[in-house]
């Protein structure tokens, strides 16, 4: 096989329509903002991947792509040498607050993860291999994914109704679970919670039992409770969800709801990176992490990951942030390839009415998504959409999330401040 | 690139001259086993292993083997399924009581470590590339190795002195030491201790530190000393040594003799599989663990438990037994894949003079193995080698490793029994 070496890389912002669905911290902006990193190689091959958006994420993306040409693209090692070299002192900056504290660990593991990615893409396409087949191999040829259940707006403030309809309401959730679980064949639910008083979600999880009796439920207020709503809520829903995802912020007081509950806690919020594991293990905080390549560092340290939750008895699923087909695809080869994953995967993919990838590859069956061919991730950027989307980001004057600010909007002394139950 | 399915293997045991080396449980036989691996390929292409060459493993390998026709040569996760559902309900059998107690699940990852170096071998000769490579890439282009010292007799009994001459005071060990570091330049020096009473290795350490002021020192005793010895000994050697390996048996003994010392404690017998893991850092056990992808599963799984040891603060280096070039080749690649190898790794190359590769891809310089250029492992199989080793291995009569008879030939009332001291 020749060389396989980095030349170059273009990072191109994009913002895409997203609906108002609301959490714990806020509302979404009507767009959020991803990047679309293409790694050039000398073989002519170019590795795609999808990352954060935002400012800070562009930033590093930009200082650490400086660094890349004459990385070797199976170099993951060097990659991940070179993109600390090259943010050294950075500010920490999360992409979001619903994904943990910030740390230059993270910050530099989630600018590995955007450029792994897209040199495993390009690993692939050289090679005429699917990514899951270079991540150790398919154990699943097709990933479970959950419908992800939330509260929303009919429209965002002074726009027209968009085509999803309001749910503010246990009648409203249980139409949006019919509707995702119609048309997708979702085999699981999650709602995300921490948006009403702990009784109007514990109701809509009732309701969603009483209208999807075999569905397995999960429900994720964010951390907007205190420990002791948590054990309250904890109480109310244990022998009806699967799983209860960061009702409470930080280990500590994950574990303090642990010890007190049999319902297995899920987080994506309290062990959100590697020096988060030996605490989050040592006190009980949590039975399930939800992993996710974009923020732990990329496919190998997802599997890295994966490996610790096996070896420590803990479940694995995986988060999911606002994002489109090419964090899909690879969201699905790398949940093919890990043998311990044991609850269906988290997607927003439904609320998404715009797409970067070309139709065809990507398509749930029965609410998973079968592992599209390769070679690579077995996508291809779609290019007048990639332009269309460059310029709505050029347009909309958004450049980092705010979920805050838009709740202020209509809800004048908004704070975001948790927890608020 | 065209698939890479397997077709078919190939498993030839092979008998190897062993010098009269001391442990804990007694003396190395005139013959150690090992089996050389070949996986065969619809490429035409065949990778190389090496393995364990006891009886058991034997079979474990056959037994596997007859499952591994249409796997292909990349679905690591493919291999260990399918050697799991071939052993089944094996009987657990640890090829050496040196590296731990036997558990089936040990016996799997032994079992899939023979196949999957020996189908990184056959990828990378498929893309012309190093097994490095294909592991996330080189760190470090040459692995450190440390001189490995043992107590030994001048020759087997009956037999005529051996080339490496005898070495059973601490003069015997310090001149055994000079030959090794001016023979390969080893940085560092491991004695394999539990052989005689404590005492006796302390001032054998003494000597070595009067020897070679600048080189970190190690004392492995095979878990041979109760718990009260290992403090003895560690207050003893305490800012001597670098580390204490396996001073007494189990995580409990280990765990306690930690808590007494600040010697840092390394293990290759009470951590020696991912179900010890987690009580061995819940209960501090140890503050090192000595990899071996032999048993821990291979390449992939040793990666696992270097991620581990990231994750938890846990120095790593890697364990070795008596081993040809093959193993070597592996080892290398694999240490200089893993950024965490925080000690140079043990070898018993030294010891060996008969070799299975053909010369020139393994040279230590300076204590250190550069990494063989691949394809592959970047070793060639030395046909007539092979064809003498095996007809050794028929000849010999040896069928497992057993170092308590022979020492029952110089000891009648020998037992092997731990701890001794």
């Amino acid at each position: 096989m020749s060389k396989l070496t980095v030349t170059g890389v273009t990072i191109t912002p994009i913002a895409v329509q997203d609906p108002p669905l609301l959490n714990s911290v806020g509302v979404h902006q009507p767009y959020a903002l991803r990047s679309i990193v293409e790694v050039h190689t000398d073989a002519g091959i170019t590795g795609l991947s999808e990352a954060y958006g935002d400012d800070p994420t562009l930033a590093n993306l930009h200082k650490a792509a400086a660094a890349l040409p004459g990385l070797d693209a199976f170099d993951v090692n060097g990659l991940t040498r070179r993109v600390g070299v090259a943010l050294g002192q950075v500010t920490p900056d999360s992409p979001t607050e619903l994904v943990g504290a910030p740390s230059v660990a993270k910050t530099v593991a989630s600018t590995v993860s955007a450029f792994e990615v897209a040199l495993f893409d390009a690993q692939g396409k050289a090679l005429g291999r699917r990514v899951c087949d270079l991540l150790g191999g398919a154990v699943r040829e097709s990933v479970p994914f959950s419908g992800y259940l939330f509260y929303k707006w009919a429209g965002h403030p002074g726009e027209e109704p968009d085509e999803f309809g309001e749910a503010l309401d246990p009648d409203g959730i249980v139409a949006q679970a019919k509707w995702l679980v119609d048309r997708y064949g979702f085999g699981s639910l999650k709602l995300k919670g921490g948006v009403f008083p702990p009784e109007q979600e514990i109701a809509a999880i009732h309701a969603l039992r009483a209208a999807f009796p075999d569905h397995p439920l999960r429900l994720d207020p964010n951390a907007n409770w205190t420990v002791d709503t948590s054990h309250y809520v904890a109480g109310a829903l244990e022998g009806v969800l699967e799983y209860l995802e960061d009702p409470t912020p930080g280990i500590p007081g994950m574990a303090a709801v642990a010890a007190r509950t049999g319902l297995p806690l899920a987080t994506n919020m309290c062990v959100t990176s590697f020096d988060d594991v030996p605490a989050g293990i040592a006190q009980g905080a949590v039975q399930i992490i939800l992993s996710d390549h974009h923020f732990w560092g990329g496919f190998r340290a997802s599997q890295k990951l994966a490996g610790i939750c096996e070896t420590f008895g803990l479940g694995l699923s995986m988060h999911s942030n606002t994002h489109l087909g090419l964090s899909l695809a690879a969201m699905t080869h790398l949940a093919a390839a890990v043998p311990n994953l044991t609850y269906a995967c988290d997607t927003h993919s439904p609320w998404q009415t715009e797409e970067i990838v070309e139709p065809g590859a990507l398509s749930f069956v029965d609410g998973a998504m079968p592992v599209p061919d390769g070679p690579g991730l077995g996508v291809t950027l779609d290019r007048d959409a990639l332009a269309r989307l460059h310029g709505q980001y050029l347009g909309c004057g958004i450049r980092r999330r705010d979920d805050i600010t838009p709740m202020r909007a209509v809800h004048p002394d908004w704070t975001g401040e948790r927890p608020r139950f």
